[in-house]
């Protein structure tokens, strides 16, 4: 032999922030997007799949000096001789590349473009407990409709999607706000400076920041961070606003601006946005967007205009969205608490005309798919219960054409089936195996039952939901939970000890099944 | 203003050699996946999805002493202080991630583990056309399985894969050969040295391009390849294998071992192998195979043994398979070709050992997604009618409520529909867009109609049908594409008229509904 050079082993892991999705993960999750994507489907939207990277430039991220331009994306550079090849990244949403197609392709696309998208997005941050640097979103957008009527579209939608994947009309409010109106309202308290653009993004950015932190620091931590700041409880200090009281209060008064219905702080909104001309315009179009909701019958219970929603990113300049679920689960330590934010969206007029020069009215909603599966789980709302196939058991490895055929004929007649594929030696492997794989039946057939022409059909489900309620292992080896049948009979009898796999004690005290067929005599229980 | 910094505009396209999948290609290939994955799972496969992104380590692909490790794939450099992250990359097959998760969770995974994966994968290679640098793969695997019928399992389920997709049977072949039988016929033609492992797998490789090139070059090219060389017709010399004239002959003689039927082909090669251990041992796994497929009703028309096939990935050990469309399409240059590989796989029982040091056997599937959809619509087997929208025109935009009103009635009755969001002010602009869109129906209602009660119903694609067929412009104006009906009749309105999209003319010349109702006379036909 040829001496072997050794190589330490790699290490069998994901890399740091990353993982894998097992089984009933997988097909969760598919179910889900594919139920989505029947709403967006129906609404008329079409849709979109680009390709996983883009180039930093078309993403929006621009080479910085330092060595790589991977500050929150994954980026590399390509190869070329002369090492100045493209520096190309992974997608961070699903909305550059949106705007990105519109502009390559908006000759050929029609106008308005309704385009729904769903696939894996990737951030370079530092991973957390339960924050992964790659997760789903499912996104849809219209593209060129300047009119709210878009707007609200995508709130009757994301109304409609949310109750189509199994959240209860009740369980779930789509909130609505607008940019413009803050604007407006900073501009009636004096904050916004119109005249320098610059200035007034930074200044409305501090803002925004304070605002979006009401949930967690109440409205006194928002106070004081509109002023001059704010000591949390560790000491530190984080530096404000700087807006006079007077100010603040005028911003406070906009958060707390909600009344019971669509009407009533629509009105209280005309109030604070008196004198500026964007406010106007941004509380007129929340009043169009709450008329067309009511004029198709959602309700206040569905949609409601909540003046609190600002919603981080800046690149908003119109309406805004958030889908909360309203119920409560219990956090890590135990405490109830709101389930939260599901979804999110808004207007943004400017992404398109990065490439073209010219302003495209867009808006759009993007649901966070993993929150929304995880919410399910937490309702009970998704059964963990995993649908194993039938094992058919190998008694005689010389004679696998025998059981291959067995399964051949149980996936014709639609039932998951498969031969134990392992060394079949211990037959007690066999059944571990089968257990492992949550499977419902077994299927035996040893020489013996070859020669008689028959099969036995063993229900796991029966011997595990018995095991503890059995009174001996004397009588637990001999339950009635396997039945031989003519071989004829397979399909017929394994059909029929799939239907008895769930289980009730009746009245007397057997082990019956759904319809009250006994399964095991009470004789046999303690 | 402030004085704003002039950047260049970045370019809206794609990084070279990716591309966007817009409407039914992505639904196409959804549904082809779904169907894909409905046999997977009958069979007892379970899904898996893996990140996008890995460790090189773990990839096995190790830092060379140049900058970057990309050669082949996409990686980069994690970010730390110290400059010593580690280096990561986007998956290039389904397969390397899968001896990750197996040797990562051996413990908890059941042994055999079945398990499918579908998803884009991304080779860092020369783009070309039809040549795309990110494609999806489909892949199936059996791992801890060391018995043939896990192989044989996977060849029945390629076979049920492709006619469940669309193939029908007689449209493709699944071949069978065995590395093992092609190692043995080296042995014995001399040309293998088992005792030195590298000069082993050195040679085995040569031979392996030669006999890969067969399609391409007829046995007379491969048989110069596998002696000194071979000159092409631009007159480049590749160096050839080496083999004498008399054990080239013995290699071509393996690769034509085909017979009529697979005993005879086991025959065949059971004489070439006579006197080598591991070529004996690879025949009788051959035929093992063909006894499970011909118990299970697959025959030659489906599974077929070919000593021809060999695959080009030198991982392989034992058996290998190859799924080829038989049918013939048309080359770029309108000779007809056969259509060819869509599938391969093979067993491979070293990329665990990588990990853990334990050999673990396996066997697997990977269906090229991509290429399958090319040849359903090849075959025209995929429709590509587009299947667009009701769209609701706006005639008045200030009644928006009352369009939205229609959309959402029509939704729930099951119809896609939308309104349309442009700007409404020209209504030929409205049925450009239904057109671009595939509209089958618009909906009108003016302020005439609104007064009246009574709504528009158009039918677009009779216009589109009828407009080469009738004689003048002014008949075609009066064409009776559109019925006025009451509001409370839209739904019920619109269905028909879905229903009155495909058209055939009768025996006298009018146009027809498929069950021969009038729908445009023959008076306004040329």
């Amino acid at each position: 032999m040829a001496k072997q050079k050794k190589q330490p082993r790699p290490k069998a892991e994901t890399p740091k922030g990353f993982r894998d999705y097992f089984g009933a993960e997988v097909s969760e999750r598919r179910e889900m997007l594919d139920a989505i994507a029947g709403v967006y489907h129906a609404y008329g939207f079409d849709a979109l799949e680009t390709s996983a990277v883009e180039t930093v430039e078309a993403l929006g991220k621009f080479l910085p000096d330092v060595d790589r331009p991977n500050d929150g994306v994954f980026a590399w550079q390509e190869d070329d001789d002369k090492d100045a090849g493209d520096w190309l990244a992974l997608r961070y949403d699903l909305t550059a590349p949106l705007a990105r197609v519109y502009a390559q392709f908006r000759n050929d696309l029609p106008t308005p473009y309704r385009r729904y998208a769903m696939g894996p997005v990737w951030r370079n941050e530092k991973p957390g407990p339960g924050r992964f640097r790659q997760f789903y979103q499912c996104d849809a957008d219209t593209v060129g409709a300047p009119n709210v009527a878009a707007d609200a579209e995508i709130c009757s939608m994301l109304s409609d999607t949310l109750e189509t994947v199994g959240i209860p009309r009740g369980d779930y409010i789509v909130r609505v706000n607008n940019r413009k109106v803050l604007n407006g309202v900073m501009e009636v308290a004096g904050v916004l400076d119109p005249s320098d653009p610059d200035k007034f993004i930074h200044e409305r950015g501090i803002v925004l920041r304070a605002i979006d932190k009401l949930d967690r620091l109440g409205p006194e931590g928002v106070r004081a961070l509109l002023g001059e700041g704010r000591k949390d409880e560790s000491g530190d200090f984080t530096k404000g606003a700087g807006l006079s009281a007077e100010q603040g209060e005028i911003v406070m008064g906009f958060m707390e601006a909600k009344r019971d219905c669509g009407a009533a702080t629509v009105a209280r909104l005309h109030e604070l946005v008196t004198g500026s001309a964007v406010g106007v315009d941004g509380v007129n179009e929340l009043e169009t967007i709450a008329e067309l909701m009511a004029a198709q019958g959602y309700g206040s219970d569905r949609v409601e205009i909540d003046p609190s929603v600002v919603r981080g990113l800046g690149y908003y300049t119109g309406p805004v969205f958030e889908a909360e679920l309203t119920f409560e689960i219990k956090d890590e330590k135990g405490r109830p608490r709101q389930f939260g934010s599901v979804a999110g969206g808004g207007r943004y007029d400017d992404l398109v005309k990065r490439f073209t020069g010219q302003a495209v009215p867009a808006t759009g909603i993007s649901i966070g798919v993993d929150r929304l599966l995880a919410a399910l789980h937490a309702k009970g709302r998704l059964s963990s219960v995993v649908h194993g196939p039938v094992v058919v058991t190998v008694m005689d490895k010389n004679r696998m054409a025998d059981y291959q055929t067995m399964v051949s004929e149980l996936r014709n007649a639609g039932i998951r089936a498969e031969v134990y594929l392992g060394n079949p030696k211990n037959f007690g492997n066999q059944l571990k195996y089968a257990d492992k794989r949550s499977s419902p039946v077994a299927v035996i057939q040893g020489g013996d039952e070859k020669e008689r022409g028959v099969v036995l059909v063993k229900n796991l489900k029966l011997g595990e939901y018995s095991s503890s309620l059995v009174s001996d292992n004397e009588k637990w080896a001999s339950l009635p939970t396997q039945r031989e049948v003519a071989r004829s009979e397979l399909v017929n009898e394994v059909r029929k000890v799939m239907s008895e796999t769930t289980f009730l004690i009746d009245a007397e005290g057997n082990i019956v099944t759904e319809e009250g067929r006994i399964l095991v005599p009470k004789e046999f229980l303690k």
